[in-house]
């Protein structure tokens, strides 16, 4: 099968066998999208080898111990645990020490021909959801996890720092919380896409019109600067959401938040039945995020792509059903 | 009257006039004791001149607001809010923007003959606290305020990082909710003090034989490789507790807090009342914690005591009654 893979330091179209885990569902990958995380693994990032992908629609092809769910259009929870450890027993495999991670860690990912997950990782999409919107699943749950994090009330003040597609779902799922949220970006093109949403939109030139009195504060940017702007925004014991996995050592001033008694969340991934409810209600709008679609076949070009200045998400076309 | 003050960035003893806020409370200083925040100052830490200390007790010399006051034995509050601001009116003046802190913000400190405060700053000490012990209600507080920030419960696994003064309280708060408290130091003869308070104390060097299982690790080290030492100890979805508020720019890998879904809580300041009743109720052991006791006259010399190695807390005898 055909595969989009990093090895040696370098990224291409490669032709390997299927996988085959025989206790785990073999899924036929309709379509997949390219996540920022991809970029930075690209850069050297968890130190990841093998094929990339971590964003996806599939058909269940085979499922051994799961056969109610052949031929079922599915998505993936991307954290496989062990299964016997104290966080797997606990139901969090997503921390799980010895975990893999669909295309980020020790597991082949999605952009190929197929893929394989253990069943209790896959949902069944519902059908008026589209194979466009089904991609954006695992990065809407990562969005919407944080409002299981922190409490999101109607008068909560909230700024999302980062215009790019995860500060875009950000704010549409704070929005749905909130009437009180604002995202700030640098590209007004970008920043368009959330006015329609309830959502105050600000340019970075102009930030500093904003007061100091944001109350939650979520750092989206995955540039170093946004966390001093988080802290130039946000009001003494307020909560800043870290969801930027970037690459390397960032400098910050620890005396900040501890003067000003600031809580800071770290957030990674969230769970898909509210993030699939949310598409199938359409209460959160993810196709005005595709920038373009492109086959597997130019998985290399479709990287370059999404790495380019004003480009949002990058779809790629695997499967025709 | 005497003074020991940081201008034009030397630190000396001088001769000035009274402070004379008519709307304060003038308060004869007892005793005063030197915080790392002290030392810090001294190297530049919020940009501080005047007479700095913000640890002391004393006795109420003239109070035209709250005449029952005068006589009384007092320690008090360090943050002084401007009364009118949306935190002041929560009464949150310790993060009143237009603030002064005793000896760290626009107001003259503690390790001098008198001090001004207002009058809600200020606590009257029970008679059985003794003076020595009354100087330790600053930091008691800030260190027992974890408690209320933090859920603690007695299985909460709990690691402090620093055996100074700030790890010791730090330490010894949380082993009043905790069955589960380590201290973590590199000082033999500073573990020591707390091994007989219900804690297990680890040496630095044989960190490694704790295991990452930690669901609250507080860093008291005031060093930048405490942070990164905290993030090994933490389980996924742990709490840092920030307290040292080390002047600079520390590197962080924030990737780690993003991934392990750490939540990093920045933590100043206590309330005084129970940090009171926890001394009347000699639930904290304070007194080991004194390494040698200097008058005023001697501040300069005294302060070079307490930046020295193996130094606890030095105090300051100011006035003898």
């Amino acid at each position: 099968m055909k595969a989009l893979r990093f090895e040696n330091k370098e990224l291409k179209l490669a032709e390997i066998s299927k996988p085959n885990f025989k206790d785990e569902v073999l899924v036929r990958v309709l379509k997949s999208g390219i996540c920022n995380t991809d970029l930075e693994i690209v850069k050297g990032y968890a130190n990841f080898k093998g094929t990339i992908g971590h964003e996806f629609v599939g058909v269940v092809e085979e499922a051994a111990g799961a056969p109610a769910l052949v031929g079922k259009r599915v998505v993936g929870e991307i954290n496989a645990g062990c299964g016997v450890c104290a966080r797997c027993v606990k139901n969090d495999s997503r921390h799980c020490p010895a975990r893999t991670v669909l295309g980020i860690v020790g597991r082949d990912g999605a952009h190929a021909e197929f893929l394989n997950l253990p069943s209790k990782n896959l949902f069944k999409v519902p059908e008026t959801v589209s194979n466009e919107q089904a991609v954006f699943v695992e990065p809407l749950a990562a969005a919407f996890g944080i409002t299981e994090q922190v409490e999101i009330l109607p008068d909560t003040r909230v700024a999302v720092i980062g215009d790019g597609k995860l500060g875009n779902l950000c704010a549409q799922s704070l929005a749905l919380k909130s009437r009180n949220v604002f995202l700030i970006g640098k590209h007004r093109e970008k920043l368009s896409l959330v006015e329609k949403r309830n959502i105050e939109t600000v340019l970075l030139e102009k930030v500093k019109t904003l007061t100091r009195d944001f109350d939650v504060v979520v750092e989206a940017s995955s540039s170093e600067s946004g966390f001093d702007l988080a802290l130039d925004l946000l009001k003494p014991r307020g909560k800043l959401v870290l969801k930027s996995t970037f690459h390397g050592e960032a400098k910050w001033q620890a005396w900040r938040v501890v003067v000003d008694e600031i809580t800071i969340v770290g957030s990674r991934c969230g769970r898909f039945a509210p993030a699939l409810e949310l598409l199938k209600n359409r209460q959160i709008d993810v196709e005005s995020l595709i920038s373009e679609e492109l086959s597997l076949s130019d998985g290399v070009k479709a990287m370059k792509r999404a790495a380019q200045k004003g480009v949002m998400k990058v779809i790629l076309s695997i499967t025709n059903v």
